[in-house]
């Protein structure tokens, strides 16, 4: 049985996991979650995800057991030890806790804060104001890191879960109007990773639950 | 030189930090960031920490370089590469992942959400409203991870990541009156984890920085 991802074409975090798949050629099948349906809050989906978020992946362990994760740095994580045959992860530790670094910069000082179930709680005209003041900030941040960090990517020249999670939230920032041109080192990598098929394969457009009028 | 935490009193993300050197009996040294003074904004905090927040990590790698690093989950994990004497993951794949999902439930989906910098952006009146709502939502899904995943403590009966995480993130819920028992679980964990040296040394009332009237 494949891998299943339970995934929504826009959402930046499922959007990371498929990128890492990509990346280290897992076969998956996706099972698409609508969050605009609310299809998250369901009772069905309430088993797979308690948090009612996506992704979560499904699996058989060795023994013939279904696992069922979420959290796509847990995810991500679990893939980098079960799967190492495309590392995501550098061999030396500081480079590996740099990578790190950048992953939660993103995954836990923007992202959460930016994304749809909080920007719900937000009033309504204040909604792009709100997503593009915390991407800018992470951002400056990001961007002081990698000009000690980066090489043809976040870290070095080798492709790390720093690029796999960047990618989806420079996407978001063009969402929200965020003016990139202030980060140049952060959109020379965004454009480098683009042109990957692991990351082009993963864009919200080419999921099959896209609407179609999107593609 | 011994390891330099970068630190303020109360911060959640400061203290998981502190329990992790505790428990791993590694010797540091506090440099306390006034978050209310606003030092995390001061030109020399910056070069610390682009991210102007705390905790940051500086120490020496073995050929005499200066390491700083930011976000506390990354710095956990640095911590469980370089120092193994007291392991705060699981040897097993899946419970390792089930440790890292219930950390990013908490580092992603909790404490950015309801924390200083994003609190300070909320109208004044809903303030408490706000974080109590955030935390209530991911204490539901936690208290349910918990059914399955617990023993003594998060995952199993060995203290891990998902413990450190925890009794921070409890500290705060009762800052903004979360009623505890509506999670079972997560309250009774706590319990015995507090009654732990290592944490109980890392409380904000036994910081150096914490102010007289509150200790």
């Amino acid at each position: 049985m494949a891998l299943k991802l339970y995934s929504y074409y826009r959402s930046s975090c499922s959007w990371r996991v498929r990128i890492a798949l990509n990346l280290k050629k897992i076969e998956y099948q996706i099972v698409p979650v609508n969050l605009l349906k609310n299809e998250q809050n369901s009772g069905e989906y309430s088993h797979i995800n308690p948090s009612h978020l996506v992704p979560s992946i499904e699996l058989k362990n060795e023994s013939g057991q279904t696992i069922i994760l979420g959290q796509s740095v847990a995810i991500l994580e679990f893939l980098e030890e079960r799967y190492n045959n495309v590392p995501l992860l550098p061999k030396d530790l500081i480079k590996r806790a740099k990578v790190r670094e950048i992953v939660q910069m993103i995954a836990s000082d923007i992202q959460p804060i930016q994304n749809l179930r909080v920007l719900n709680e937000v009033e309504v005209e204040k909604k792009n104001e709100w997503g593009s003041f915390w991407i800018n900030k992470g951002f400056e941040a990001i961007e002081q890191v990698l000009t000690q960090s980066s090489g043809l990517y976040c870290v070095g020249d080798d492709i790390t879960m720093a690029d796999v999670l960047l990618v989806p939230q420079v996407y978001n920032a063009e969402r929200f109007s965020v003016d990139m041109n202030k980060f140049p080192k952060i959109k020379s990598i965004n454009e480098r990773l683009c042109r990957i098929d692991a990351f082009s394969i993963a864009h919200p457009k080419n999921q099959p639950d896209c609407p179609i009028e999107i593609k």
